[in-house]
């Protein structure tokens, strides 16, 4: 039986982590120290910063992921502050902006694009200042977490889930088609 | 001050007092016992399920919620054994079925249906059997746990997630809008 594949996160994401655990995979975490773009086309933008974090780590294979919101062809990052976290909000309620996933493994190195739209449900000032006062903004694209209380604001969404918490599982098995069951299927990784 | 209000959720589901959580609600779990239908439109099933279920327990609100998943209008409910459980994943396998919950809450009982549209990935028999072998479809109707490995099945979700794993969020603050912020609202649930 061949030894299960280890796969290297080239991600500190305690969400990633998370969603690796959930199915099973064998992993070590190495966090990368790249330059990230954060500004330019949100497709080419997270493709670009994942495939710097794959090629910052060694191992085989290393995966790197970049997660970002986008609405109108702008990029929302982490806010600064809570009145960043609350102009983002407001841009957002009642409307479906996308959740865009560069995911890369390498060597040799592959890339693809995770595209999920999220329709807030209609958000008036007190649900926002609800959300703004649990400080669960803090350090999330678009200034929610759809895993935690930030549920109460999405109405609904179209794609994979997991590509809003942080890492989107079926692109990541279109390129890692062996990850889950090496030894099933009798063949090595790549 | 008014007090937060106190849920009694009529369910034993693990995953729905999960999202209870999740969401930050107060809530107390007494599980009904009552008789469910099986067979029928599914929308009519699921929402007189819930409304049987919360019908059965003292309380104020009382929630009661039934998940069934169909396809081309047959509901899938949990699987008996293995093989059943491999036969049930065999239809669903490439194809787009529903997740219909039925949600109620009273007194006065007030009842809503949740559709969400959840697409398999293209699996052959060796996935199949790799997710049977893990016995994660017992006890879930059609035969997966969206939040467990059963993730690894699912290409991509229209609708709420959380429906998927058991308790539609928005459905439920459709009918409870308050259950989330009784203080900052200054108004009492109903």
């Amino acid at each position: 039986m061949p030894p299960a594949v280890r796969l290297v996160l080239a991600s500190a994401s305690p969400q990633r982590r998370a969603i690796l655990e959930q199915l099973g995979v064998a992993f070590t975490v190495v966090p990368s120290d790249v330059e990230e773009l954060t500004a330019g086309d949100p497709h080419e933008v997270a493709m670009e910063n994942a495939r710097r974090k794959a090629a910052a780590v060694p191992g085989d294979p290393v995966l790197g992921v970049d997660t970002l919101v986008a609405l109108d062809g702008r990029i929302y990052g982490k806010p600064r502050d809570e009145a960043q976290a609350r102009a983002t909000l407001g841009v957002l309620a009642g409307r479906t902006h996308q959740v865009v996933s560069g995911v890369a493994v390498s060597p040799p190195m592959r890339t693809a694009v995770a595209v999920t739209d999220v329709t807030f449900r209609d958000l008036d000032g007190a649900w926002i200042d609800w959300y703004v006062g649990l400080g669960e903004w803090r350090g999330r694209a678009g200034g929610y977490a759809i895993q935690g209380r930030g549920a109460a604001l999405v109405r609904e969404i179209r794609g994979d889930y997991l590509n809003v918490v942080g890492l989107p599982v079926p692109t990541l098995l279109d390129l890692l088609p062996f990850l889950l069951q090496p030894a099933d299927r009798g063949a090595p990784l790549r």
